[in-house]
């Protein structure tokens, strides 16, 4: 690997044995002259951290399993910690579900630029991190692949746009009958038809509840209201999103489903770096690309995610700490798939509104819907 | 009308009686705080200049026919002399053919913004045009669809595309055979499935000649080697171009085939205006996008136009001349469709390559070309 020069970007990988923080550490691979992986932080796949510390040498890491962290050269330090070291310069959170909260903050506060994967901070506290970005001199940089479209398209736009359009695959029940789902099984929610993501997420495309949580994620990076966000549902993901500007314009970002293009992106922003390694998309191959209205009653999540963003309040903190708990639960094969929004409306239902003033508000709704879904679907399962 | 303000912007329109000249003015009738006409130029069509005169009052007039000049109460001035004024803001140049090189080059001399519309000035010269654009302050706007399409796909990246990919409709002939294409006429030839232009460009349409010329113009507007401009049909004519970034990424700009949106953006560059008149894209009715590359050997003005390009000098200008006769002799019936890339072959294969140093080279070029498609149709016809 090259030495560290001035113009190397040093980052710290929160989330890197996932899906993202895999593919981040390729764009590393294929761009080593530009960046140095100075941090990695892991849930429970030590065999893989380890391998990682082994080729990245990073200065600093960090695993849930506390006693592991012995084994690792690297100073020992805390998911937040690594998120606002001063030997930090983009703070990649490839995080999964709430994990990501704490350290987004860190990072805000320590003006850190955020590669910003996981996309229930903002869903659950997009009002504090909001509040934290005016205060601080950081900046969030969308790696869904989803805003990263939007964000593409908006580069150099001196207007806020009419309307924004995310697209969705649909996901592998696109086509299925309301009957059909009834009996869906977490194998065939975890085979995407175009996306290679982590389980919770692709469990989440697969209720369309992926979607609604990023019309929120949308709303706060934004700043667009709700009713100005619109979903299209495009089988074959090779356009990410659009953009309608107020004379009528449509812009719209393409490349084939591969996450590395908008992880790479959100690095090299505002340039952008040639990288052999990623598909160049060929319109020998792509001749059609085919949109349709998202169907809302076969699919409630998407308009749950919606209506619990509109309302605001704890009611987005709720909606995703159940999520990952109902998701959980599918996976374990301990609930059907029509159980996941069966469990989120009631658990919904139940939950009465408190404004978000502190992070504790947060965690208190967190905290209170994990329990309200095993309490469910104990009696359920 | 409301009074003229300081931020009100005053437009010159040459061809203010064709398609763009006409839909130019819509928009000046749709947003009339933003723009104010004073000056309105038009070939033959006195009566629809006397029209437009009495509802804009524009300070100056300049038609074709100088004795019908004295019918008009503006101040009657040449075509250059208008595009040179002191009081115009913006060159709306919406001529048709070869008409528009001497204004252009006259506006750029003055540090105008120059909204293009006509593409034979840049293709004939563009080596002259960009040379006088490096000594002024002026502005090059693009108005033809694909061409804003780009540069508003363009705005806010900081690095050159690494592709250009220019959509094209393919035109009332796309599904044709060869044996078909002989037969068809000058009426078939006008019926564009898509856009409502003028009749040059649809005749340049139907043998995508038109096409051909614009890969030219992307080349000086773009300043893009040929071998990175590809050609790509798309019959709904929804996605109007695409860039390719150097990470692989392509950004698109969509909307319905309606050209007063490019003429209104090149107006409120870089800034938008919402404009109620204007469409906005129904994706209940749009619901495919279908893409496919050109048949070149169907088509040959496509690659005649792109080989004049790259072999520079004075083929794109005779390459130009010639289309403008073969066209206008096409539209009366004196020849076939396939004489039109049948005559436009053969000039260009009698034609020895000149440098390019002043616009007499052009204009020299540009009359052997009309010389030689009358010689030679005249002993065809």
């Amino acid at each position: 690997m090259p030495e560290h020069s001035e113009s190397t970007k040093r980052l710290a990988i929160l989330g890197s044995t996932g899906s993202i923080g895999r593919q981040t550490l390729e764009i590393v691979r294929a761009l080593p002259e530009h960046y140095k992986v100075v941090g990695l932080a892991a849930g429970d796949n030590l065999a893989l951290l380890q391998q990682q510390v082994a080729e990245f040498k990073p200065g600093m890491v960090c695993c849930r399993d506390q006693s592991a962290q012995t084994a690792f050269d690297g100073a020992r330090v805390s998911l937040e910690e690594m998120a606002s070291s001063p030997d930090v310069d983009i703070v990649v959170v490839a995080t999964s579900g709430q994990a990501g909260l704490r350290p987004v903050l860190a990072a805000i506060q320590a003006d850190k630029k955020i590669a910003l994967a996981n996309k229930e901070p903002l869903v659950m506290a997009g009002e504090i991190i909001l509040a934290e970005m005016k205060k601080h001199q950081g900046w969030i940089l969308p790696v869904d692949s989803e805003h990263s479209a939007i964000w593409q398209c908006l580069s150099g736009e001196t207007q806020k746009p009419a309307r924004l359009i995310l697209t969705a695959s649909g996901g592998p029940f696109l086509r299925c009958t309301a009957q059909q789902l009834s009996d869906v099984t977490a194998e065939q929610a975890l085979q995407h038809p175009s996306w290679q993501m982590g389980p919770k997420v692709t469990v989440d495309s697969a209720t369309l509840m992926n979607k609604g949580l990023e019309v929120i994620e949308a709303h706060w990076l934004f700043d667009i209201p709700y009713d100005k966000i619109d979903i299209l549902i495009h089988p074959q993901s090779i356009v990410h999103s659009m953009v309608e500007m107020p004379d009528g314009s449509i812009k719209a970002q393409l490349s084939y489903p591969d996450m590395r293009l908008p992880i790479q992106y959100a690095l090299t922003f505002p340039d952008r770096l040639a990288n052999v390694t990623l598909p160049k998309l060929d319109w020998q191959k792509t001749k059609n690309l085919a949109f349709e209205l998202p169907d809302y009653d076969r699919f409630p999540c998407l308009k749950m995610a919606v209506t619990a963003g509109k309302q605001g309040g704890t009611y987005p903190a709720v909606l995703c700490a159940a999520d990952e708990v109902v998701v959980d639960l599918f996976l374990k094969k301990q609930i059907s798939f029509l159980d996941i929004s069966g469990l989120l409306e009631k658990v919904l239902s139940l939950h009465t509104n408190h404004p978000v003033l502190t992070l504790d508000d947060i965690i208190a709704a967190d905290s209170w819907a994990r329990e309200q879904v095993l309490r469910l679907a104990g009696g359920e399962a």
